[in-house]
């Protein structure tokens, strides 16, 4: 058995996310069904972070174990032929049996693009969130601060979610202009089910005026998600990168990550 | 009767193009059915460049006549509730009777966007042309300089093409790199059919070095399509400006074209 680690990435729109499904219809069906072609054998995926419905990833890792030998190359050409437009690999390389997706990794980034016009774009439809309302960045970036370090996001996380512990690390939030589009990069350990969409849904009060740096500190502190503002659409939600330790995955030198290039 | 002049954006992947068509496919059939929910009666359109089947717009302009009066944000906002997610109006305002979305053009700009990775990008799917191979962008920007000014496009126009002539004037073609995208600037008074992705076409050849400027020089002056590049995909291709005399339109501040600040 070899154990091997993919970078995926996809347009979340036609897809109820990563994880499998009866309908098939998801990131991982697509995946393993183009894996069974491939090698001849099923072939169970774990990812690195198990995106919802609608949501994109520019660099999803993924590893399984295979009985055959294939060259990288072999592997991103072979799957992609049989993969739909709307999914692609972007490197493949075998990996130590110790490898995890999952487990091993260090932190996940994720980007949230917000497209800031008074008449929404049909460009960026299913792609980007939508604000009318001009937004302040400095507000926001401020705010955020208070996210950084090991906290209980409690206030950011679903009620669906089944994590253990709603302690989380987060380690960067950095707010960003370009032209009409706002990106609003996040990096921690791990995130909580919702918990960036949340995270921007009330960041996107706050930048319109709606509410102030002190409200939103206090609902973080709550501790209680019913005081925090709805889930922003997952429409522009995009995993982009995850990290792990060098001894276990040095990835193979990706190309840019053309959605972030905005 | 009011003359009223719209800016367009639309995700062409879902339309059969601009023109109206039978089955009721096409940006115009899209708008026009709005625009009869929206006023109460028949509107018949017309658009500054007719795009093909799966060609973008961030700024099309449509004019046509109708017996009422509504504020521009008016018909914005309710043509916009009335319309698909992928089309969008950017602008409204009225016009003088001698203002013609077509014939009053002074120019046109298309931008094509490429793609160049060595694998496919499934957030581009639809919406750049993809080249895996590298590509020289000063020997494709050395070789366009041959197209600036009035010539002949027969080498590069449809077999379709139902223009009166193939003279066209070409004032612009710049060819600039965004991390992975390659972005074709082209303006003219005005395009022969798939006259943008014929040059993309030859240009891409001459990029990847499969062809050199002298090449691409005889092709143009050849004045014989069958001797040019195949027409290139119409995924990448966006209808980014037309500019008109002042005196016949000043179009409001636009927003800026998000695809474009790539």
């Amino acid at each position: 058995m070899v154990r091997m680690a993919l970078g995926v990435s996809y347009d979340g729109r036609p897809w109820f996310g990563w994880q499998t499904q009866p309908n098939g219809q998801t990131v991982q069906d697509q995946l393993e069904a183009a894996l069974k072609q491939f090698v001849g054998v099923a072939v169970p995926t774990i990812c690195a972070g198990r995106t919802d419905t609608g949501v994109h990833a520019t660099a999803q890792v993924v590893h399984f174990d295979v009985p055959v030998q294939r060259s990288n190359v072999s592997w991103v050409r072979g799957l992609n032929s049989l993969l739909p437009d709307s999914i692609a690999i972007q490197w493949a390389c075998p990996v130590v049996p110790e490898f995890h997706a999952r487990f091993s990794a260090l932190s996940r980034s994720y980007t949230y693009l917000l497209i800031n016009t008074p008449v929404r774009q049909p460009l960026w439809a299913g792609r980007a969130g939508w604000c009318f309302r001009p937004l302040d960045l400095e507000r926001m970036q401020q705010a955020s601060k208070v996210l950084i370090g090991e906290h209980d996001f409690s206030s950011f996380r679903s009620s669906q979610c089944q994590a253990a512990t709603p302690i989380r690390t987060m380690h960067e939030i950095d707010i960003r202009r370009d032209g009409d589009l706002v990106l609003i990069h996040l990096k921690a350990n791990a995130f909580l089910h919702h918990m960036v969409r949340n995270i921007v849904g009330e960041l996107v009060l706050l930048g319109q005026g709606k509410t102030d740096i002190a409200h939103f500190e206090r609902i973080f502190k709550a501790l209680d998600r019913t005081q925090a503002a709805p889930t922003y659409s997952a429409s522009g939600l995009y995993l982009t990168d995850v990290q792990y330790p060098e001894s276990l995955l040095s990835k193979p030198a990706m190309t840019n990550t053309p959605i972030l290039q905005l």
